[in-house]
């Protein structure tokens, strides 16, 4: 029996299903919206008019799922989970009715819900959450409708410099505001302030060290601008960008164990700790954090589809395992490539670490080829061991998925030095001779010498 | 006192001038040619015209040494190297006076010499190598005087596809033969053939299992065509894109350790073998594959920066060694992108290991994402183990530079099971949910279980 209809959920059902035929395991599954196996990671894209219909977000319809034998139930709410007789009760939604169902594996796959300031005004008409296919459904109608041009973003992380492009793409003129000084909070801030250029340079105005205090309503109730403690900043359309938190709303009801950041707290088979039958995959687990060796909440679909897959596995009578993150995020606003890996300078610190930091400029390709494009990459590293810690780049075409060579030293426990040897691919315009992500491990490998 | 000008040779130059002063350390270093530091991996873009001259190739420029207090003696070749007595005779190309030079460490960085293969016409004018500048701009000056528009590149591999390119590029109908029935011949066959329909479709007519016999000439002794066994290829200009060899005529000579594969033996330092004061690293030498266990010899510009680093470094009184190679490379044929890592098929057979091999077809973003393009992953594993092996990647766009995930897999000595839950990039713009090389990781982890 799964809970919940998306990435985590579905693929634990798919993999299960792949593993044992419909004679020898049923598989339940309750969604509570209208949707499964979405790509939430897509609604920007789709919002901002590059993917032109939301059915292609939709990576399997409930109808595929039970062309596969998937017990699927959707617009059901479970209610609540009883672990000691190992049932759920769910509710239909449109009906009201309610029943109980016995499971003998459970798998909770809640996802994550939006954080939604506790400001006034908030509720108001044209203030849009960019969570589910309904929200990005109600964002579309809300910019159909709407003459202004003006879009406040309240946020500045991936989803809000995400959904900024969006809205330059559909003609508005964009501000983003954020508590934090710096845009992208999951980089360092000296990081952060080449993405705040960035967007400056792209027509966005990115509004820095301003906690939004309210929303503004006009006449008509709806949106008119969005306040902070020192400015108003007019607004035909609020989008909130906020980041998630994990949706155990339902586990902790029923006991199951939450870490400090709210997630459900697993095995390395992602079952769930104390528990015998019970899974738990998806936006709403806290991970291990390998570099820091630390537990972490981070929603992403990368790491939902790989932990139902392990749960499939598992509950399909293999074995799987999921070790745990190194914390990898990629990320575009317009031609600005963002990415990270690792620990900032902060995570070091909270992790008792001492490390040095090297920071340089590179190209994308050799110099003196075409669409060459400069990037900055700057790389964290322990004190002694040398060993890397992260890594993070601002840059345009071709930045982004260089922090994947940075992701896989990480998870080797590779140190700095022994990656200044590393042989990756070299061509005049794939790099230059040095890729910038060697670069930067050679200064940083100084680095490590240096401070001895 | 350094032999040859070029990447290896005058990084190591550089190197040591960074860490000892003029007053500590002199530097001396031969080359016989016209030029310095500048990129032969660069010549094909040049050529075909994406970089607008020559001088753009030239990293640093004989004068930019001469700055740094590096004693260079150009158009100067070194004809002996009297090990006993720790001193070379070299000959000025131009003058033709010789003297001797006695040196404390000498590095040997004569780089290759381009396969010219032994058929009647090979020498006569319109038929061209692509190794040096002046082979460059040769090549150049006869595509300005020719009237025809055909042109033949004799060989396959990464040189005869980045010239084919080239030459399309100069409008060109462009033939290109090699001995092998596939092109690419760094990959296995299957992808080879991958790589074949992908020439076909960019307009090149790719002739495998034709072996050249000679050069047919033309009344006025300029070529007219190529011939192979069956058939004749006319010709208004040929390339030689046939590859190189390590030239180490001088060294072998001086009775220094050379490889199976003609290169010089060193040790991890960049110390030849057996020597006390003789270094030398770039196209003239073999180097350790980390995952055959074998001695390679690869011509790549990368690897000869990282070698004179590692020889400079040493010579000026530091330490640092160059561990070896998994045999990384990336190229592309106009949009056409293809890489390759660690060990095809028939080099895993050659190094004693029972493997697995998995194939899928992926997309460069989300599927939904606009730009998404095809690409296909091979992956080899070793069985038992599960140790990844190698990777070859065919695509478009994006795919190429994947591959260096596996360089560092390999370098690591990670298997594919633990490879498919690498924390890699992951956003609609960067990648589907799943990496397509996750997704052969999984697959490859599959073949490793069922082969058992």
């Amino acid at each position: 029996m799964v809970i919940g209809g998306d990435a985590a959920g579905m693929s634990a059902a798919s993999q299960a299903r792949r593993m044992k035929g419909p004679g020898e395991l049923e598989i339940v599954a309750f969604e509570r919206g209208h949707f499964t196996s979405y790509s939430a990671c897509g609604i920007p894209y789709w919002v901002g008019g590059a993917v032109p219909d939301r059915d292609r977000l939709i990576a399997r319809t409930p109808e595929e799922h039970r062309a596969r034998d998937i017990g699927l139930r959707m617009r059901t709410e479970v209610t609540e989970i009883d672990l000691d007789r190992g049932r759920v009760r769910a509710r239909d939604v449109d009906s009201g009715a309610e029943s109980w169902t016995s499971y003998d594996h459970l798998v909770v796959a809640t996802g994550a819900r939006p954080v939604r300031p506790g400001i006034p005004g908030v509720d108001a008409p044209g203030v849009h959450g960019v969570q589910t296919l309904d929200d990005g459904q109600e964002l579309l109608d809300t910019l159909a409708r709407t003459r202004g041009r003006r879009a406040v973003v309240v946020g500045a992380g991936y989803i809000g410099v995400e959904m900024a492009e969006a809205l330059i793409d559909r003609g508005y003129e964009v501000t983003v505001v954020d508590r934090a000084r710096e845009p992208m909070s999951t980089l360092d801030p000296d990081m952060g302030r080449l993405v705040h250029e960035a967007m400056t340079g792209l027509g966005i105005t990115m509004v820095g060290d301003a906690e939004v205090t309210g929303v503004r309503t006009g006449a008509d109730g709806r949106v008119r601008a969005v306040a902070t403690r020192d400015a108003e900043f007019p607004a035909d359309v609020v989008v909130l960008g906020l980041g998630v938190r994990p949706e155990t709303t339902l586990a902790e009801a029923a006991g199951l164990p939450l870490g400090a950041h709210g997630g459900l707290l697993t095995d390395r088979a992602m079952r769930v700790r104390g528990q015998e039958n019970v899974w738990a995959g998806g936006d709403c687990v806290e991970v291990l954090d390998l570099v820091s060796g630390q537990e972490r909440h981070i929603a992403l679909g990368t790491h939902a589809n790989k932990h139902g897959q392990v749960i499939g596995t598992n509950v399909g009578g293999g074995y799987a395992t999921f070790p745990g993150v190194v914390g990898t995020a990629v990320s575009k606003v317009c031609d600005l490539e963002i990415a990270r890996t690792g620990l900032r300078e902060k995570d070091a610190r909270r992790a008792g670490l001492r490390y040095v930091t090297a920071t340089v400029e590179s190209t994308s390709r050799a110099g003196y080829y075409p669409g060459a494009s400069p990037m900055t990459v700057k790389m964290l590293a322990e004190r002694r061991t040398g060993r890397l810690l992260g890594v993070q780049i601002v840059g345009r075409e071709g930045a982004g998925k260089r922090v994947d060579v940075a992701a896989v030293a990480l998870t080797a426990g590779m140190t700095v030095d022994a990656m200044t040897s590393l042989d990756l691919g070299y061509a005049p315009p794939f790099s230059p001779v040095w890729d910038p992500v060697l670069v930067a491990a050679r200064k940083a490998a100084q680095e490590v010498r240096r401070a001895g």
